[in-house]
């Protein structure tokens, strides 16, 4: 395992395995790793020649109000973690090589980029999709691998990958949860033992509305009725918003059907989680 | 030569020159070809193992008003005029490939794509910088040519190349003229041969301006002042804008230094033309 800090021994590494023709697999983070992004990793390591994980707590993705000077930073923690997973280079860039003096370019996807979260952190997927094309541009992977937890996130890039006509095929892997049902997520951090004892109420209502909509229930408007009441029982948490919506489009639906995605976003204490469920295999 | 006219084709060529570490050169540009394109086509055979000419007359960098239906459009015409200068891939994307079904995606270099020709094209140049990704990210170019005529255009486009992190060295050619000073453009054709000659007030006027700087004149406002008189003396030809701007930021300046853009753009009958020169070698 070797760590690069710089560019160009980025590029060059990538050059050389592309003229050899190796596959090469990139798990794009913000360290603060868990056991979500080891399922990445893990999963990059069978699919490729070579692994690489990127760690950069990317400023553009955060709005002026929220967590970036705080996000949790720990390498040596990090390089525990990873410990054995066999991955060949771990890239840790630095800010102002990522975002050069003059940087002006964005990357944006439209209509996708405003909805779900975005309507709260209208910066946020704009800063996603410009440091993730930097990554692909850098690295050239094969395949770059992204949690279904962050489900926006994940049909965002597809979108950017397909339209923008890149070279890399983007794995959506499911979301890993702790034994009580609460996604992993490093912001998961933030929350004190009470907190975190509250946030399962995120993972109980989306199980509520998923054996809901098992028993025959398909109008969104009651299964957001039914979710936003476990998530209102729970006096710590503080509902965002719940989106019942069309996996590509982002559209709002009335009705659910297969494939329709179930996502919503809960503020407990200082930490803004995601969750989502997507109903499938419906009779 | 070859016409290519699908992405995965032209994917393909691209990435079997790239595993023999091949050079390859991009002449992007939306046919209607002329003398000023051959000093790219020629320079890019020049420095490149490979040269490939992209025609595409990409509806993304029209506003609504403009002339993109009456584009001329003529591929035999093209294809006489670049015999013999070994071309290896003529590539003729089609529009609905380039554009898939639920395109989303937009690259945009912010406040450089405001000014100048921005502020009464307000969507030309991210139609410009995204066409261009797409066409980086299909061929991957080792070099891609553009003219200085487009000095706007070209300064966006290396920024957008740095910020990016795009594996593309850009070169920009000068201008080439018409033997009465009128530099090369496709547009030269909605002019009829009245109007033609009326554009020539346009070097005219530059060159009134150069001589002027030569003579030891650095107030911007009075270099202006002089383009919009010789302008202004032709019934023909309607000021757009004149502006005297710092070459990597366009920020207008008030004082001409060494490398200053002065640029202007005019509109004669269904014409609109722009032209620049760059203040050298003051002494």
């Amino acid at each position: 395992m070797r760590v690069i800090k710089t560019l160009r021994e980025m590029q060059t590494v990538a050059k050389k395995w592309h003229t050899e023709n190796k596959t090469i697999g990139l798990v794009p983070t913000m360290g603060a790793l868990h056991t979500a992004h080891l399922s990445l990793l893990r999963k990059a390591k069978i699919d490729n020649d070579f692994v690489v994980l990127s760690i950069f707590v990317n400023p553009t993705q955060f709005e002026p109000s929220e967590d970036y000077h705080i996000y949790p930073r720990d390498l040596a923690r990090d390089l525990e973690i990873i410990d054995g997973v066999g991955i060949d280079i771990i890239f840790i860039p630095e800010a102002a090589d990522m975002y050069p003096s003059g940087f002006k370019t964005t990357v944006e996807v439209k209509e996708l980029s405003t909805r779900l979260c975005g309507a709260v952190r209208p910066n946020h997927f704009q800063g996603v999709t410009t440091v993730v094309t930097k990554l692909f541009n850098i690295i050239k992977p094969t395949r770059a691998y992204f949690g279904q937890k962050d489900a926006q996130q994940a049909i965002i890039i597809k979108r950017m990958a397909v339209d923008l006509h890149m070279e890399v095929e983007i794995v959506v892997l499911p979301t890993i949860r702790e034994e009580d049902g609460v996604a992993y997520s490093s912001r998961n951090l933030y929350l004190s033992p009470k907190e975190r004892q509250a946030a399962q109420v995120i993972p109980r209502s989306l199980e509520l509305a998923k054996a809901k909509i098992m028993q025959g229930e398909r109008v969104a408007s009651r299964i957001k009725q039914q979710i936003q009441d476990v998530i209102q029982s729970e006096p710590l948490a503080q509902l965002e918003y719940i989106s019942i919506c069309e996996p590509e489009s982002l559209s709002e639906l009335e009705i659910i059907n297969e494939g329709t995605l179930i996502a919503l976003a809960v503020r407990i204490g200082k930490a803004r989680l995601i969750d989502n469920i997507t109903a499938e295999e419906l009779s």
